[in-house]
């Protein structure tokens, strides 16, 4: 298992730097978050060491993503949430702060006052187009 | 191959709908959100109909991470994204509109003015450890 001494969510996997710990698997630790956007906000990530979405293994990434669908459960069935938001941050421009890979699983109330990110309006055709050219594999 | 004919997604998996796809594998397709956020906004989904993340299989759930996994990589190569937000909407709580599992890739850009969608201030440790019983597994 790689770790690194100066990444905080590997002292806090380590158990260095204490957390409130909520589940673990073979792969994946879950832990409070202790700047919570809402009640019950937690933070999945591997235990290995990996920077980011672009840096991480396939197996890490998927077991992420099962480990924040039974995180996801547990917070509608334990705590009400009436929703959930999955959130991965890459990169400091989209607001990654620790450069450990993280999903967000943000319990969601009716009265949380959230705004969406983005504005949701229709975009301009030839520019959606131009995008999907630049990222199309030729399907 | 589940299909809901009143799922929105679903016409646009058979081709029914038009859509700028910019990716297809075994279980999932990816094409461009017409009300994109940011340039090369897009949306990551499984050809299974599934309505959530409470619901969908861990096969597809894992499969669609891999997937945004390869945008995000294609979105900063090909587009010059300096970073990527991948977030689910699980719930019309939390922004889900179309009713068939999907992930937003959010490619960012310095400039774009995104807010983090909550406000990031430490939380009360008695209500974090009270929602981190309720969720915790004995770990």
């Amino acid at each position: 298992m790689s770790v690194d001494a100066n990444c905080l969510f590997c002292t806090i996997i380590t158990g260095q730097i204490p957390s409130q710990r909520i589940d673990e698997d073979d792969r994946t630790v879950t832990f409070m978050d202790i700047n919570p956007g809402s009640t019950g906000h937690a933070l999945i990530v591997p235990k290995q060491h990996t920077r980011d979405l672009l840096a991480i293994g396939q197996d890490d990434l998927t077991a992420c993503a099962v480990t924040a669908q039974r995180i996801t459960r547990r917070a509608v069935q334990a705590l009400g949430a009436e929703g959930v938001n999955l959130i991965n941050c890459c990169g400091s421009v989209a607001w990654q702060t620790v450069f450990h890979f993280h999903l967000h699983m943000v319990p969601r109330y009716s009265d949380d006052g959230f705004h969406l990110p983005w504005v949701s309006t229709p975009g301009d055709p030839a520019a959606i187009a131009a995008a999907a050219n630049k990222l199309c594999v030729c399907v």
